[in-house]
């Protein structure tokens, strides 16, 4: 049983036809061209969409939608400005448009709204909500889904932001975004900066880092809730650079014999569930 | 500065020339054949490969190493018993044969000790040792990631075992190996009964099942360390079957508002780190 279309939405679809169309050019050859671009990026999926479509930092500029998918989805695409072409294709036409098998069916290119581009990183900190749950500081990870997986933890847990120093993965590249299930679209974050200066201006703003270690301190079950916690997490393979570590609390989560490490993302998960459950 | 291999180990290298050379036939077109086939299956990197080592289940009975890499691994290598040949390679051989880039450079094809073959979930259970953490039972997990993850947490927090019901992603397909980080190999497990079958099982042992759910009727902060636990996780999608979770003890994890949804081996290590750490 097929439902029509509301005339509305039917009448403001887009159809592309060809490989060569000059409206889809930001969709073209996604993959190769995986980055952060001036101007743009690209989101997949429904659930990431929905997350677009709220954000207050980032806006869709166009949708592209397989042609199958449009019914499924005609409640969400209701909800998109009307300022915001929604283009469609049949699969062909699309696959060969970005490059790769669109399994989802569901792509937007997005971009920043203008007002937040130029950013420091103490305005950051000091927009960071008081009393509110405590900021996740990824320093060199590289890898997008432990990133994406980061942001998506970081915001079950009701972390009040995240700042990425400059060797870390962009949290928007679209596997980051994916694995993210759309947070790093919602959640608000800081990239850029050097790790010494985000130790910096943690100490300024007033946030107390906590770091993660084998040899920590302190066990998992003594971190109390407290203000402005900032829980510093580094790359799996190196872990943090010791001149930070120095200026952290540590805590250890405490494992098996013999295994001394988990995935970055489940870490931090584990001490987000930790605080946000704590009285 | 290099050191000069060990003449022992110098002398057991038995070099690959050619994609053709049928001593490598099992290393051949690995991505294509991405299965656990009668007979073996493939682990990688170096880590996984100090699992294989001690594993008391599964032995190597090969181990294809990039030329490069012998050196840096010697030690290691010292350990693989003597009857297990050890080929080497260069670089452009090696791809070609596995069908990708082995960046890692470290293979070892692999199998199960022929005395575990037909072991039935009954006996498996029965085995579990009392007194021991928690079982981890996946209820038809088909990412392979998720299944790796999963491993890592239940090996991290001293679970005693995993059961995968048949719907599960077979724990050895070398992606989930990989994600492991090796503990499919060493940590127990069980795979390829039916959900309702594993629940009869479960009851018959004496393992008082605990599933996590959003609506779960108590907070993971009222769960306490018990005897013969078992934590039992579905899918991401689709959650675990309704006739299931009615036989289960329903845990829910807190989470900010308008966030019901965690990676599950993430939310199965939140729990079984709260279970390894409480008195």
């Amino acid at each position: 049983m097929t439902t029509p279309l509301p005339r509305d939405l039917a009448a403001r679809l887009i159809t592309i036809e060809t490989v060569a169309d000059p409206r889809i050019a930001g969709y073209r050859n996604i993959r190769e061209r995986d980055l952060v671009r001036q101007g743009g990026f690209i989101a997949e999926g429904t659930v990431v969409l929905d997350h677009l479509l709220v954000s207050g930092r980032f806006a869709a500029t166009s949708l592209f939608i397989l042609r199958n998918r449009v019914e499924g989805i005609a409640d969400r695409l209701a909800l998109v400005p009307e300022d915001v072409p929604i283009y469609v294709a049949e699969n062909a036409v699309m696959d060969a448009i970005a490059g790769f098998a669109v399994h989802r069916g569901v792509l937007a290119h997005a971009s920043e709204r203008a007002t937040d581009t130029d950013r420091t990183l103490a305005g950051f900190l000091d927009d960071a909500p008081k009393g509110g749950g405590p900021l996740v500081v990824a320093i060199g990870l590289a890898n997008h889904d432990n990133v994406g997986a980061l942001f998506r933890n970081a915001a079950a847990f009701g972390a009040s932001g995240v700042v990425l120093d400059g060797a870390s993965c962009h949290p928007l590249y679209r596997k980051a975004i994916r694995v993210s299930v759309g947070t790093a679209l919602t959640l608000p974050w800081h990239h850029g900066a050097m790790a010494s200066d985000i130790a910096d201006a943690l100490e300024r703003s007033g946030h107390l880092p906590i770091a993660l270690s084998p040899k920590g301190e302190m066990q998992l079950t003594e971190l109390t809730k407290g203000e402005r916690l900032a829980l510093i997490v580094g790359s799996e393979g190196r872990g943090l650079p010791d001149a930070l570590l120095r200026r952290c609390r540590t805590v250890r989560i405490e494992m098996a014999p013999g295994i001394d490490s988990l995935n970055v993302a489940t870490s931090a998960a584990i001490v987000l569930a930790k605080l946000y459950s704590a009285a």
